[in-house]
């Protein structure tokens, strides 16, 4: 008896008002069905490889393993190689394009211990599209992978450490302070920074303490209610990222950074 | 063996284009691997536990009998309690902030027979963060009780009379007419009242015949093709709740009316 | 022991955001508890029956056979039919009103064999609401047949030929050149035609030839990255249908083309 399929997850800027997200379900239950797929999100910003990247990175750990499957493509039709990978640590098979966008997961998980190119893979449907790998390379590789099949027959074996990396800014402690940057922007302007929780420590930021963002005066807090409506504060996300925000604002616009951005942070 | 899994459903106004929908799907299929997960609703107006109390009561009696998790909750990280909650008809255990989102559909299925304060259930993870009890306390805790986890033993028991409520308007047969309230609007502007069908009966109105809404000219009516375009109408919603509507327009535009507003009605 | 209940898919212009899309979902489990639903797309232009039947037409191949749920029903609460029908090939029933909106998808599998009128179906809710046909006729209807209920006993029998039909522009060779119609547009801007893959080899077109689109210079190509940025380009879409695009850029606005319009394609 064949072992039940392994879970999806499934991460794209792919829209569900169009059917894009739903034809790709619907060539996974094709192939395994009764499959388990967990929509981890959708309508991504257009062709934004990052920040899948790092949604991929914080949200993965919470999800059963299985195969996880993320397209955010915007090299779709050219000679950018489509992938999937097994990571050292949890048995984890991520398929996706190889453009970044499995990177930060996949350091999540100790990196890659096997990948091949999927890009001519035996699953894949035929005729493959200009312009949908999603349907026809992506999605059917990974539910073959869920049923059971090996990831080495999946495609052609290539060196696990040259899959293409992310680039990313790196927050140092300097003299001047703690030199964070604007990594993402969530829908209400609150800012993540590229500072983890096991960096702050050596931050020499104390929690309750006053700061100064980007020299505006801020409380580095708990959560948003212990500072007044407007005031900006300093703290960790739910994922244990540092974070900025402004109490039923946006500290986006208080700050008006973009992507990338320097925001330095001092103890007051 | 033990018993399959019960299904969950899920509402809340949490989003689909960020991770957070998503995540909590994740958890619940680690905890309780197979469940069936029916999303009801999400990225209801923001904080509004008024709009998801309503859509969880109307909505409830066409969900299979299971777990029902809910999460509307402007107070995450506040000392508002956390809990879960068993009906007296159905056994439909509810799960939810206690901030009264719970209230109006624990009410129609005869009200809650056994709560718990699952603030510090075991079913939780560790740590839970500020800001995201979804994830931390509430899909988990769902979870485990789909799975066959006894509700007494997931967390600590409250009175069962002691869940907070929610205060909302109640319309009234007054000599000058029907008093009722706008109690909530759609996208299309079509304003569901405070007035059920068995509360109907009372109101003297009659199906079919012109009455008055705020003075301005409307006719009772089954469908919005009973009356000419532009036209103010009276009808039974879908769920036997009576609406104003505007034949392709917007009867919140045409009557200038807001949240909890009266809306009068007298036959003409 | 039973089989297995059949997949569905579930194609409407409900929304998410409210409780729509969720209650149906609901309905169909409680009648088929753990039947597959695969979501093919929601929130469809509002009443736009020809933009969900040239959606089922192009998807449903993707999807395993099973029961295809569709609705975009403008007519709700009139004398329009409510019907369930099975295809001459892959044996897959389409439950939606009849309307047009199964006409497409059902022609693409060989037409229908076999139609029932199930606006009073034994498998229906009760009541019926004047309103909401998606939750109180159609999905438990569906449900009821992925659950193994017979097509026969599920309504009464109608003559499959007289199945309402859309009525779609038909592109032509003419002697000025391919005669096609804009007949849908996505969010990008970029423009349907009504030529499919098997009706390109006829039009004298040559992949990698400058082209006219309404006299406007053009190239015919594979790839949006084989001409430059503004760029208007005809090409094959992911489902073979000739398509029309601008290179990071809307064709609709290039062109100023509504619904329907020609759109005269020559050989430049």
């Amino acid at each position: 008896m064949p072992a039940p399929p392994r879970p999806i997850t499934f991460l794209s800027d792919y829209g569900t008002t169009d059917e894009f997200v739903g034809v790709c379900h619907g060539v996974m239950a094709r192939i395994a069905p009764g499959v388990e797929i967990v929509d981890l999100a959708h309508e991504l910003p257009r062709h934004d490889v990052r920040a899948g990247a790092l949604m991929l990175r914080r949200a993965l750990p919470y999800m059963p393993p299985g195969v996880h499957l993320a397209v955010v493509d915007p090299e779709v039709g050219t000679k950018r190689r489509a992938i999937a990978l097994r990571t050292a640590d949890e048995d984890r098979i991520l398929v996706g394009p190889d453009n970044g966008l499995l990177a930060l997961a996949a350091q999540r998980f100790g990196g890659a211990i096997d990948a091949v190119d999927v890009s001519r893979s035996v699953h894949r449907l035929d005729p493959v599209s200009a312009t949908f790998h999603g349907r026809d390379i992506f999605a059917p590789v990974a539910a073959a992978l869920a049923a059971g099949a090996e990831l080495l027959d999946a495609g052609d074996p290539i060196d696990a450490d040259e899959i293409t990396l992310l680039h990313m800014p790196m927050a140092m402690v300097e003299p001047e302070g703690l030199v964070a940057h604007a990594v993402a922007f969530d829908r209400f302007g609150n800012i993540t920074l590229d500072v983890e929780h096991q960096e702050l420590a050596d931050s020499g930021l104390r929690l309750g303490r006053p700061v100064t963002i980007n020299d505006q005066p801020a409380h580095y807090t708990v959560t948003f209610s212990d500072v007044g409506a407007g005031e900006l504060l300093l703290y960790e996300d739910a994922y244990r990222t540092l974070a900025v925000a402004v109490n039923r604002g946006s500290a986006r616009d208080a700050l008006t950074v973009g992507l990338d951005d320097e925001i330095i942070v001092r103890p007051a």
